[in-house]
This record gives C-alpha cells, sequence and structure tokens, in this order.
C-alpha cells in the first residue's frame, strides 16, 4: 500500500473512461468539435425546497490545476489506459475553453444551469468528475446547512463535524457551511486554507484527565480567560454549571452541553446561571443537532448550536445529484433519448424573476443562442462568466461576497420555501 | 479565496480544541500524563448487521505525515489559537506512542475497541480528528459496499461514485470499496495511489459527439478493440445492441445499460444477444444501484454492476459514528457519567468465539489488564499491533490482505447476519 501524494495536480481526480472517450476521439478526429456541457440537477433531494450552489471556488482553483505532469502520464502509460499520442495531447493540456456558471450562495432548483462549459470535446470531457466531485459535495452541505442556518434564526452556528467525514471533505464542508452562514468551523485547516475563523474549546477527554472538574476548568480558565466555553457534562450538569461559575467568576464567557434533553437542560441551565450571577454567561449546546432539532430548541434560551454530522453529511441528503452532460456539438444541441432521464439540448441561460417587494416568483431557462425573455426591473440573470480563453475572469466573487449572495437570495425565496417540512421546490423552473 | 496546500502536513485536519487543550495541559503539567484513547461506536447504523473497519492503512500514513511545519505552526501563532510554550512544543511534535487496532478488513460490532492509542495525553489527544475523519468516512463505505458485494453473490463489481463525492473522499471510497471485495474503481487516482485495477469505456457524451451511435462505437472499436464495453441506451436499447454487434462483430466484450428497469432490460439484451451470435458478450448494468437492488437483479442475466452513488454515500450511513474516548489516564480507568452516553474505563481488548464449522458466535470484550479469557481453538484474537514506540509495524497487513481477511470474516458470519434487511448485531458482544 502506498500513498504517496507526490503530485499535486488534480488531473487523476477523474474517471477511467474519460481518457479513453478522449483516445477514441483523437484517433477518429471528433476530439476538437466544439462542445458545450452542462451541469443541472434533474431534482432536489427529497422534498428539499432550494438547492444553494457552493464550491464554484474551488473548482476554479482545481481547473487551474488540471495538468498532466510526468507522475500522471506515467501512471497513465504504465497502466495502459491510453496510447501515445493521447499521452502526447495530455502532456500539453491546459483548459483554454469558457465556464459560465451560477455564482457559488446562488440558489437552484431542478434544470437550473448551473454551469455551462464551452469547449473542445476534448477539453471539456475530462473535467466531468472533478467538476461534479466538488459542486455536488459542496452544494449538498451548502443546502443543507442553509436549512440549519434558516432554522437557527440568527443565533450563531459552529460547524464541528470534522471528525463525520473524510478529512479533505471536512475543509471543503467547513467551508460550505460557512458560505452558509455559519459563524465559525472547529477544522484548522479551513481556518488557515480560506480564512474561516475557528473556534473550539475543549472535550470531555480534558476533564477526564484532571483529578477533579474543578481543577480542569481552572486550569482551562489560566490558559483561555475567563470568557472561554467550559464544558459542564461530564459528570453532573447542575455540578458542573456550580463549579464553572465558582472557578471562572460570574463573567464566565459560555458553558456547553453535549449531550441529554438539550432544550430541557438549556432551561435548567439558564435558570441556574442566572440565580449564580452569570447572566452574561452564555448556553452553547452540541451533539446530534440537525435542522429539525435546531428549530425544536427556538423558543430556548440556546446562544449558539455546535452542528456536526448532520451539516457534513449534507443532513440525508450527501451529494447533490448533479450531472454534467453533453448538450451542443458545432451548434447543434443533442441530448440522451432513451428512457426517461431525457435532458434538453442545447446551450441554456437563465434569469430569476421577482415581484415588486423582491421575493422570487419563477426562474426562466432559454436558449442562450436565442433571443433573450425580457428582462424587468426586478429580474435578474444568473449566470456569470467565470472562465475566459482558460483564464479566471477577475470578477469571480469572494467567499464573502457568495455568503452575503445567498442571504440576500434566501429573503427573496417565499415564504413556504424556508419552511423545513418536505415540499415542491420553492419556484417553479420555465423552460422557454 | 485561497486554496494553496503548500504543506503536505495532515497537522491541521484537527479540531480547533485539541490544540487549545494541549496548551492549557501543558500549562498546568498535565499534558504528560500516560493515556489510553479508544475508538469504538456506540451503535451500527439502523438495522445493520456489521461494520467493516477501514482506513487503517490510510490513518498510519496519515500519522506519520503529522508534522507541525512553518505553515502550520505560523498559521497558529497568526490565528493566536495557542501560546509560545505550546508552539515551540509541536514544533518537535512527532507521535511516539503504540497503536493497536483491528486490522483493515475485519468487522466490528457495537462497542469493539476498534482502535487503541497509547501516549501520552498531548500526543494522543491530537489524533482525535484526524483518526476518526479517517476510520469513519472508510469504514462506512467498506460496511456498505461489502453489503453489495454479498448481495452481488461473486458478479464483478465497478466502484464509479467519484463524481457523487468529494474529490479526496472519492479516492479513498475506491480504496474502501475494493477492500470490502469491489472488483476495479472508475478513479485513475485510486489507481494510481493504491494499485487497485481501473475501468471504464465512454459515456453517452461519447455517443452524442458522433453523427450516429455507429460512428461512435466504429471509433471506440477502432481505439479500444472489440472486448471493449458499448453503452447501447443513449436513443434505443434494442437499436443500440443490433448496431454494437453490427459493428464490433460476435466477440464484443460487453454492453453496458445505464438507465431503465435494469431487469427487464438485462433480459431483453440476453435473448437479442443470443439471438444475434453474441453469445459471450457481457451485459453490464449501472444507474443508481445499492445493495438492494442488485439482490433484485440476482436471478438475471447481469454479468457486472456499476455502482455510484450508494457505495461512496454509504448507502444511508455516510458516516460510521465512530467516537475516541479518553479511557485511563495514568493506569486509572475513566469514563464520562452524565446522561445516556456512558462509555466503558480502562483499556480493552477483545476476541472473537467461533463454532467448530467455523461460525462466530460471540465477541467478548475484556479488560487489557485483566487475566485474558480462555482462548478457544476456533477463537481468535482481534487487536494487533500497529504502531510500537511511533514506529509502524512491519506486520502491518496489505490492501490486498485486508481484502482476503474481510473475504474471509464474511464467510464466518451466521447467516442471517447476511440479510440485508434491518435486525439485531449478527453477533452479541460481551463485556468482561
Amino acid at each position: 500500500m502506498t500513498a504517496s501524494h507526490s503530485s499535486r495536480s488534480t488531473a487523476l481526480l477523474t474517471d477511467h473512461y474519460e481518457l479513453t472517450m478522449l483516445a477514441s476521439a483523437l484517433r477518429d478526429g471528433s476530439a476538437g468539435r466544439p462542445c458545450v456541457f452542462e451541469v443541472f440537477a434533474r431534482r432536489l433531494p427529497d422534498g428539499r425546497r432550494y438547492g444553494v450552489v457552493g464550491g464554484i471556488g474551488r473548482l476554479l482553483d482545481a481547473v487551474r490545476e488540471f495538468r498532466f505532469t510526468d507522475a500522471e502520464l506515467e501512471q497513465l502509460d504504465r497502466t495502459g489506459v491510453v496510447d501515445e499520442r493521447t499521452l502526447a495531447w495530455l502532456a500539453n493540456y491546459r483548459f483554454s475553453g469558457d465556464i459560465d456558471g451560477y455564482p457559488e450562495g446562488e440558489l437552484y432548483f431542478p434544470g437550473s444551469p448551473v454551469l455551462t462549459v464551452r469547449a473542445s470535446f476534448a477539453e471539456g470531457v475530462l473535467l466531468e468528475t472533478l467538476t461534479l466531485s466538488i459542486l455536488n459535495h459542496d452544494s449538498a452541505v451548502a443546502s443543507a446547512a442553509a436549512r440549519m442556518v434558516t432554522a437557527a434564526n440568527g443565533r450563531p452556528m459552529i460547524e464541528m463535524g470534522s471528525r463525520r467525514a473524510h478529512e479533505e471533505a471536512a475543509i471543503a464542508s467547513a467551508r460550505a457551511a460557512y458560505l452558509a452562514g455559519f459563524t465559525a468551523t472547529s477544522n484548522l485547516e479551513a481556518g488557515r486554507r480560506y480564512g474561516i475563523p475557528t473556534m473550539g474549546t475543549s472535550a470531555h477527554a480534558f476533564t477526564l484527565l484532571h483529578e477533579s472538574e474543578a481543577a480542569a476548568f481552572r486550569s482551562q480558565v489560566e490558559a483561555l480567560g475567563p470568557q472561554t466555553t467550559l464544558l459542564v457534562d461530564t459528570y453532573d450538569i447542575t455540578e458542573g454549571i456550580r463549579t464553572a461559575v465558582r472557578v471562572a467568576g460570574t463573567e464566565l464567557g459560555a458553558v456547553r452541553i453535549d449531550s441529554g434533553d438539550l432544550g430541557v437542560l438549556a432551561r435548567q441551565a439558564r435558570q441556574q446561571l442566572d440565580e449564580l450571577g452569570a447572566r452574561n454567561t452564555r448556553i452553547v449546546v452540541s451533539g446530534d443537532l440537525d435542522e429539525y432539532s435546531i428549530a425544536a430548541l427556538r423558543a430556548e434560551p440556546v446562544d449558539a448550536y455546535g452542528v456536526g454530522t448532520s451539516v457534513v453529511t449534507g443532513s440525508g441528503a450527501p451529494t447533490a445529484g448533479m450531472v454534467y452532460k453533453l448538450v451542443e456539438v458545432a451548434g447543434r444541441p443533442v441530448a440522451k433519448r432513451s428512457s426517461h432521464k431525457e435532458s434538453r439540448g442545447g446551450e441554456k441561460a437563465a434569469l430569476r424573476r421577482h415581484k415588486e417587494t423582491g421575493t422570487a416568483i419563477e426562474e426562466v431557462v432559454y436558449a442562450a443562442a436565442g433571443p433573450q425573455p425580457a428582462l424587468g426591473e426586478h429580474d435578474r440573470p444568473l449566470r456569470i462568466p467565470l472562465v475566459r480563453a482558460g483564464q479566471q475572469v477577475d470578477e469571480v466573487p469572494t467567499l464573502e461576497q457568495s455568503r452575503e449572495r445567498l442571504r440576500a437570495a434566501l429573503v427573496s425565496v417565499p415564504w413556504e420555501g424556508l419552511k423545513l417540512s418536505k415540499g415542491e421546490p420553492a419556484i417553479p423552473v420555465v423552460f422557454e
């Protein structure tokens, strides 16, 4: 078993068949045909009202690093995946096409043309798997996280699910949760890589390490100051809170409760803290929270939520189910025709119509080559340019801007569309 | 937005609180206390009969690369996560403790002591998140994949779910599926990194690129030979099969059907292929398969399965839910006592008892320090040494050996334990 990550290229994060299709196309002369590939979701996960586009920023980084260095070429040669001609072509591969897409943080619905790749067949076909891996993962997490943020109704949310996800997926999950409005993450690499605020204080292990809960609290307060968060449920919560305030004083920052009936415990804790004079000490709850349990705690004196498993696993929908389909060859629309998996051929653009109040009414998807539907005062086009002739455009939104975009987009959703219960997409998608 | 992967260290794939606990413990003098941490699952995912330990090999690689280089220290310093003393300690960090664990490919049940880390508090606490990320992800995929392999009853299985998983998780998923008995993967990097066979031929895009299905098939056969697999469901399957055999001849390797009612279509395809004289042409099916639909196709003339989404997302259980708990400090058992999340203190070992026939009867978990229960002729200890004084031992099984171990372990499961329906764990775990 070897595990060398000797290459930092993203080029082999790819399915075998993309390379064999390329080899065949180079051989028969069709590799250079101008093509349009489109990314879209046929449906939203079971009963969801909207999806959140996540991962665009990561995708653009990955496309830039998509190069076949000696390490990749050697592997393809040694295993005979492709022939000499293809190896030579790959050695010079740099994506030189155009990419348009919904900006990160935008909402999407069934059939929304989330990403459009215009390139030769050869250049475009190679990006299928990588594109879908990133968008499907990050959109799944962002979509679930947005529901949790809505449920939390303004209270701070800390993403702490790294331990329940693949170690690299954990970083992307922290990023997607932050995009969706989470306040901070426990993941240190997400802090380093994306500048996301990181948080955390202590686990039960720290209390168990010490002779007594008081000794553990004293140590933590000495190291981190009284504004720290003390974990009070290792032994007995009432006793833990009493000890916490005794050790840290009434200016203790917060207590965290990680198990039990969180609503009942938060109420008891609030009362106890107030009686002890620690009126400003906040209550942080964690432990198997999802959007439903977060919503159920709305009436309780909870000041912040720590969310793990459910956010990093997309709360029941761990992948967004987007597909990457060839929709146009040399200007001619193409589409699969067998069975019920039909898609619509031709490059598409989209706009969203809104009422005067700003509430979204519908999304209009139309042929990019045809006439653009009238754009009302309150409507807006949804696709933006991301890559031109292989170069990322300057105007790609930052993570902070994408976060703001989602916040604004959620405000535009009709109120039924923000309900957690299962239902139809918040707005219809109309194909013109 | 930056995405520099400038460091190959795994040290920041870690939760913030591990570093703050370390800082407090270094300050109060408890950091050096000899500790034992244990990884276990409180329960199996809803109704599952067994879990499969996955990721041990990846974990050992990651522990070796767990070092704080300038990039990590700079980040921790700049963000003020820890103090000077802690930074100095981290600069010299190398894990120097011992690790025992269930070998990869072994079955586990609720409470099985899957991994044991013996080290100072400081050294052990830092590995919590990384250890859980890897074991929870890989075990979730391996556990789901093993059920699919059982359902396929010896027919080859190709893992092709990369596009439905984070791009790095996709590689680990391919590895876990192979561990569980899958034949091959579509993921090229999994081929490079772990030597797993890769497979794949073409997508609908390749057919759509060409003027006709016949032209696409001709190109593919010319490039890859008649033993290739032709995808026949882009337009009309009956027509597609006729064209495939006309172009490739009766020695065509296989046809792939990716949509529709796969059982009915496989039967029709088999009959048509036989009538056309292509008796050796195999039928590969793909498209939203999981263990249940694989089992449902058992009576159909299907020669191989391509499985995507369900395997990389753990078929409803995307994380194994293992926890990393401090169970011993300086030889004294410790355990959290509040609420219903109790765990058992003290380092534990385990053995599995079998009937004479080789069928497993029960798993016995006992105090590692106490007397070992009598080991019958058909019983076997479950933990093996993995790391001694920071060095990986020579005898850590290879991926191929782990694959063989799981194959043998599944044979030992009582027949009810191999059922796909929900139920109790296949064997009880007895705590002595």
